[in-house]
């Protein structure tokens, strides 16, 4: 069912606001309308776009990556607090799929996940020992998964993270890893 | 101990006869002389260097990979029995690892391993469902990677693959993929 403009905008408001990490295209989808349509609204109503959303939704100031060079994470950060949580989004782009079905290689969720759960730790040398790794569902090229990861047990000798990764609030994939860092 | 020449050669030959896979910088760490005495060793007994040998270990006519584009598998397939088992070498180098200690990052442990467990599938379509893996020790640059897959269950709900990651002999990684396949 097609909304009148004023009704739509309505809607659109309330939903960003339940969920502020739906994208646009997401929003076309739900009102029926072209995504053009959904920037337009967006510009008349001041709502920032998704990723401005989600780096105004985190923390102002965040912690720094301190177990790799913020450039050798894959994927981008937009939260983080050493050894509690931290945030990273990840664009499915070309070079990301499979040429023939379009398809996210797992390697690259798995290294979203994992390079996140080595950015968490809080020591200069943090290194995988374990990970268990669920792919719940087929993430295609143009979608943007966003990782949330959390330590759930931290020790010297073991570090646990998890690790989940959603494509508009749908889980895409799991993981568990078992870190090791060298002091705590 | 430094052995003479001819003993060394010996010795050399037999070593390599044991142990196909041993690189030369092994051997002249085992021989305590240094890289370029190997290979002037082996030009002399006409042993041909560690990926020669490795493709001559591998069968002469091996399958095609079927899930992927070959270009597309993360190292360099030496040997695939579709749907039985594969071997793929990975040569560890700057863009593998860490900027700061030179350890492979574990995502390329997991990509190589995770796109042999793919290639080895007989089917156009593989996907990953679940993966168990362990870092069993950090691998450096200029190491190489030998994987190996197995198929240890094939059904259409599930195929389960074991990959077996070693350097020079010594398990580096293990992990355990459960295959999606869209047909047996």
């Amino acid at each position: 069912m097609k909304h009148s403009k004023k009704e739509r905008q309505r809607l659109l408001k309330d939903k960003i606001a339940s969920d502020p990490f739906i994208t646009d295209e997401s929003l076309a989808e739900l009102f029926k309308v072209s995504v053009q349509t959904i920037r337009l609204d967006r510009l008349e109503l001041s709502i920032p776009e998704l990723r401005e959303r989600m780096k105004h939704a985190a923390r102002e100031h965040y912690d720094e990556v301190k177990a790799l060079a913020p450039e050798e994470v894959i994927g981008e950060i937009i939260d983080l607090q050493l050894d509690k949580e931290a945030i990273s989004i990840l664009d499915i782009k070309e070079e990301h799929v499979f040429y023939r079905n379009d398809i996210a290689r797992g390697h690259f969720l798995f290294a979203q996940a994992n390079s996140l759960a080595v950015a968490i730790i809080n020591d200069e040398l943090a290194l995988t020992n374990k990970a268990s790794v669920n792919f719940m569902r087929q993430v295609k090229i143009g979608e943007r998964v966003v990782a949330r990861a959390v330590v759930t047990e931290a020790g010297k000798a073991k570090t646990l993270v998890e690790v989940t990764s959603k494509v508009n609030r749908e889980v895409v994939f799991r993981g568990e890893f078992t870190m090791y860092r060298s002091r705590l």
